[in-house]
């Protein structure tokens, strides 16, 4: 889809003469060509002109002048997502917010750090560690992914099953409405409940609501300790069970990491201290501010996994042995695509207590199409990065068989479709399995008073 | 205000015959008086009729009739709010959701709990203590304070310093529109981002966008240690000055509770162990499992505090102490009442840093109005309540010109007008103050799209 020439033109005339001191605006096709790809694998869409704005004062009169001429604005920060969200998938203009990348306040007093979009989500916890502060959220591409995609995906990571996800942080929020209005929203203390709670609403709400130029996010005090233990097991099933329990014992590890088989298989020689008869292997971690205390925990959580760990853990001796573990940890992802080629990967969650037997019944669902299903992801939330691995086009239709599969049994299981991605493009098919038809008419209701144009990244989340 | 008796009439009339297999239904003058009050002080406004449901079909049902017949539902729990958010203060009908007062699930597994609106809000930790889990929000009324109120409100309480309020533990409603259409928002799983986050929405939404009628927790695991200290300073100031420096020195308590010299002085003799030359006290609390570890971390923040406190500070030896401190803390506020038989208290929140600086220049207005202003509260999330101290009805003028300079200081510091308690009925003259009217106005339009004959709380938070 695409805007016709003639509406285009005028809109870009409009935004050409609002700007007599000039603006990032560009129609060439090579520029625009990467602006229509992100980590979905899900096709490239480029937009027919980019802007890279540079000031709130002007995403506001670009919004204003895209309502205007009823021009799709999906908005763009590092084209990382999984889930389409950045993807101008009817044309129109992408919005960069690349350029907003300044920290502008860092604020120990108040525990608190006020950002631009365009800052990588790594910056922010580098620049509170300075000041003994911690800013947990740490999606896997934090050293790549910018905050204004966290917020509008509502990210999340492996600390979140401690620390919980992006919108725990978030706290208050420069926001611009498609209509070009700009609201600060939220606060800067520790508690606040004056009026309905927009912050939460605009946090996760994936480019269609608006666009955030200003976040501020709360902070809190650094762990002076970190222990990882790496856990292996026989099989994946023996180290599910093994994750429910530890949850149940009263130990609360930061991250409860997941690696099944194929996982395994496709990081193997990568320096993982795993013994070769493991097939699954967990990733445990536990903080606090006193070593004995944490190593202490750390030991009991191991215990607590005796019964179904028949292989002997290893318990990284110094911060470089972690440093190891977890950068082998974030290259499965693309281990696990160099396997077959290609892969579609999920981000399902099920309640605890169904880790289990939903992986089992994904791998099932991949066995009967004829596919390999793999699972890593933060297990401890119930949140399994499940991957369906194929090698070509010719191969989707069954690739689609098990996706569908795979969600269904996750909402029969009391799921969620989706845990930190985001529905986006790619599973907004999925949505009504998850929410009824009233439930999501109010969402569209809800959005129709901020986007009374409906131009606002268009086809995502909705159908 | 109140319903003209002839739409009244047409309301009960079409009420009863909904419900031919009978309803808890009264007008009687005797029973509807206790609900016309609250602990707001702010004065007795009794409904003309009231409900006491029993069932979501019911509430569903009696909202829908409302809808249609323009009727004023003011929905109630306990009555222990502070805001008059459950007064029903245009007439109507008051919709008591006591009766619904079971706990539905406890899963251990999954870390969640299930509640009907009417379960007190201690019952939920009392139940999650049995499995060594842990349900952290604890409004000083936990005792006799409803889970509906506390989702209404957005409840927090001294732990929130460390683990958040009520919309941090809030995943899944059963949630009745003012139409009567029952939605099932949010999730059973650890995370979950598909849709927009109305749960949190719903949240502090002080009963005007519907009414809870099943409310889904997320449990933690129960920290099995926790030390308390009772550290006391010479005067406020050096108090609040020390809390903020504690934060930021890393360490993470789950409570910095202050109390100031008039605080102190109206729990005289109660079994405090606080030194008679005290002018203020901190209740500082660590959490954790191991415990030379919590201990050792509440020792540095003694230290942390020392170059403010000249004095010795406690640390409570056993269970029996810690409770004893914590029953006199919940006492402050009947008996700072009890000084001059009036009191208003207030709940505004500060900028950290800034909590020294507003205890001051509160205490200041009050001096000049010839009034004092006593101060407690939740210190180290910049939460005070900070309290008015009057005797008559004649010298309200005065109280008021108190409150005004206290909510004007407190947006200049850049702080909230209610931290916990919400905005209600005592605080909607001031929202103003702090949110100016576009961003009311796009409030009061997404509260249209859910409640368009605006029936739900009126009078509430918006003017």
């Amino acid at each position: 889809m695409s805007v016709p020439k003639e509406r285009l033109d005028a809109f870009l005339a409009d935004l050409r003469a609002a700007f007599p001191e000039g603006l990032d605006l560009t129609t060439e096709l090579d520029t625009l060509a990467p602006y229509g790809r992100d980590e979905s694998d899900l096709g490239e869409f480029p937009p027919q002109a980019l802007v890279r704005a540079t000031s709130t004062a002007q995403v506001s009169r670009i919004l204003a002048l895209a309502t205007k001429h009823h021009i799709p604005v999906t908005p763009v920060g590092a084209r990382s997502g999984k889930s389409g969200g950045s993807l101008p998938i009817e044309g129109g203009l992408a919005l960069s917010l690349e350029k907003m990348n300044r920290i502008l306040e860092v604020n120990a007093d108040d525990l608190l750090m006020v950002v631009q979009p365009g800052v990588f989500t790594a910056q922010v916890d580098e620049a509170a560690e300075k000041l003994g502060l911690f800013y947990p959220p740490d999606p896997n591409s934090a050293a790549y992914c910018t905050m204004g995609g966290n917020v509008a995906e509502n990210a999340g990571g492996p600390r979140a099953l401690k620390y919980g996800v992006t919108r725990d942080y978030v706290i208050g929020l420069e926001w611009v409405l498609p209509t070009g209005e700009v609201l600060r929203v939220g606060r800067r203390t520790g508690k606040g409940v004056a009026g309905y709670d927009l912050v939460a609403l605009f946090v996760g709400s994936e480019g269609t609501l608006g666009i955030a130029t200003e976040i501020t996010v709360k902070l809190i005090p650094r762990p002076r300790v970190v222990k990882t233990a790496l856990i292996p097991f026989k099989t994946v099933a023996d180290a599910a069970k093994a994750l429910s329990s530890v949850l149940t014992s009263g130990l609360w590890p930061r991250t409860l990491e997941l690696l099944d088989e194929v996982a395994l298989q496709a990081i193997a020689g990568r320096g993982l201290p795993v013994p070769p008869e493991a097939g699954a292997v967990v990733i445990a971690e536990m903080d606090g501010n006193h070593e004995a205390g944490v190593l202490s925990e750390l030991a009991m959580l191991v215990d607590q996994c005796a019964s179904w760990a028949s292989l002997e853990a290893v318990v990284a001796q110094d911060e470089s042995q972690r440093e190891r573990i977890w950068a082998v940890r974030k290259e499965v992802s693309p281990a696990l695509r160099a396997l077959t080629g290609k892969k579609i990967s999920e981000d399902i969650v099920v309640p605890r207590s169904k880790v289990p037997e939903a992986i089992e019944r994904f791998k099932a669902a991949g066995k009967r199409e004829g596919l390999t299903v793999a699972t890593y992801g933060h297990a401890g939330d119930g949140n399994l990065h499940s991957n369906v691995l194929y090698r070509t086009r010719e191969d989707w239709p069954r690739v689609e068989a098990v996706l569908a599969e795979m969600m269904a049994v996750t909402v029969e299981l009391g799921g969620t479709i989706t845990g930190e991605h985001g529905v986006g493009l790619a599973k907004k098919r999925f949505l009504p399995l998850e929410q009824p038809e009233p439930l999501r008419e109010l969402q569209r209701r809800l959005k129709v008073v901020l986007d009374p144009s409906v131009t606002m990244n268009p086809g995502k989340i909705w159908e």
